[in-house]
This record gives structure tokens, C-alpha cells and sequence, in this order.
């Protein structure tokens, strides 16, 4: 079984791939079964928030795209950190664009079996978004979408 | 791992049932930890359709009664001889009640691990309904929620 576990900054999204290899979704023997995919939005999203006056710079922007990357790549060190404790074999991609629909690409061009998703976002406003990427790709992915949400004494605790 | 499939009369919940077997979310030697839930919608809703002036006689309920009894057990007996074919030992429960609110209390009561859900019922509007089952599941279940949707290339071909 092929498993495609989305990630983003989120402690949900980190629980959902612990609880995906603690419950042996993936086996240790298993080579190239799972794959932890980290959409990074489009850089317009952050240089051009409000209206078409607001211009950044090169340099503003080259500063922002280069942030961005280094929290993309450390976020998969932790990945491969975590698989690599748990004697997991992972293959970790990132890929720029809108994350429902480059989740449910991926999940056509690498003929995923299984995605797992994280719920409940950052912030509220993050959350609403990442609640919507879990409801889209419920909906519209082409193989069946496992949503982990942390338990509710989990939630009351945080 | 516990599991809970929740199953209907749809084909869809049987290939849900399935493919938790196929991907070996249940294993053989576990005794237990498959649980096979189908609710009953109360006998109301198909006795009084209409208004208050609609009266069933107590023949009428009782042999509608009778016929939802019977269709749930040889729904549970089909259920019962895929697990036998696949030697996975399974637990069948027959519940009345409203089918999102009585998965999510039979996942708090039994302590379930996993549920997993078929998505699309038979006709149109049983879809709609069993679509919003596992939406209601996804955001207030206490236990990540598998939606396993048929694959499109068999929707085009059902």
C-alpha cells in the first residue's frame, strides 16, 4: 500500500503521520510506501496581500521565497527524523501551488493508495483552511482520505 | 487496533468493508478488533411519512418492523461470510438510531481506534445522506475517520 501523509507547520498534521506509523500503516520492510508531501502556497500569497498598490521588491521577495524554502526543508529534516527513529523509509517531496489540488494531483500521478491528513490547522484562520483541504479531499481525491484528529482529551489539554 | 466499518445495504460500504480487509487494517490473528455496525433508522420515519393525519396500524408497523429486522440480518450474515472468507474474525452490531449520531457514540463506547466509512449511498438522495454521515464523522468523531470512496475509474464504470 502506498501512502501519501500531507504535512504542514502543523503539530496536527506531525500527529497524523506519528499515528499513521505507530498504527504500522507502514511497514519497516516496505521500500518507497510512504510518501510525506509539504505544499508551500504560492509566493504571490505573501508579497502581494492587499490590493494591486502594494509592491515588493526584488530583494523583498528573493528574502521571502528563501525563508520559505528553509522552513519547508526543515519541517522534512523533522520528517526524516521521525521516520528515521521509527525505521521508516520515507520519500519526502515539495511541491509550490494550492494544497488540495496538489494533493489530489499527487495522489493521481504517484497512484497513491491511502492519504492521511491532519485536522485542525494553526490558527483559527489556518485552521478553516486546512478543515477545508480535508473536506475537499474527501470529496474529490481518487483513493480514500484517513482525517486524524487529535482526541478530544488531546484537544482540551492544548 | 480496533476498527469500526459502519455498513448499509449501499455496495459502496461493502467496498469500504473491503478494502480495510484487502490492506490488512485487520489482521487474521487479531481477535476483536473488527467491529461491523449498521443502524437502523428509527421505524417512524418509514411509518408516518407525511403530516399527522397519516396513521400506520399496529399491523402495518409491525410488519414493516419485521422486514427492516430481517433485511439487517442478512445484511450482517453477508457481512459476517466476507470476514469468514477472508478469515478475519468480526463483530456485528445491529443499533436504532440516527446513523452519524450512533457511529460517533459507538466509537466513544467501544473505544475505537479507527472508523471507516463507504462515501456515495444507492440513490441520489440516500448518497446525500450517507455523504453527509461521513461529513458529520470526519469533524465529530472522536477517532481519525477512513472515507473510502470507489476509485473513478469503477464510478464510470457502475
Amino acid at each position: 500500500m502506498k501512502i501519501l501523509v500531507a504535512v504542514d507547520e502543523s503539530e496536527e498534521s506531525m500527529h497524523a503521520l506519528m499515528w499513521t506509523i505507530d498504527h504500522h500503516l507502514v511497514s519497516a520492510n516496505e521500500i518507497d510506501s510512504l510518501v510525506v508531501l509539504h505544499v508551500q502556497k504560492p509566493l504571490e500569497l505573501y508579497a502581494y496581500p492587499i490590493g494591486p498598490a502594494v509592491y515588493a521588491s526584488a530583494v523583498v521577495i528573493d528574502s521571502v521565497k528563501k525563508a520559505q524554502q528553509q522552513d519547508s526543508e526543515e519541517l522534512l529534516i523533522r520528517v526524516k527524523e521521525i521516520c528515521r527513529n521509527k525505521r521508516i523509509e520515507s520519500h519526502t517531496v515539495i511541491i509550490d501551488g494550492d494544497p488540495k489540488e496538489i494533493i489530489c494531483q499527487t495522489i493521481d500521478q504517484m497512484n497513491i493508495d491511502l492519504v492521511v491528513l491532519g485536522s485542525r490547522g494553526q490558527g483559527m484562520i489556518k485552521r478553516a483552511l486546512l478543515g477545508s483541504v480535508s473536506d475537499y479531499c474527501a470529496h474529490h481525491a481518487n483513493c480514500p482520505v484517513l482525517i486524524v484528529r487529535p482526541r478530544k482529551e488531546q484537544e482540551q489539554r492544548s
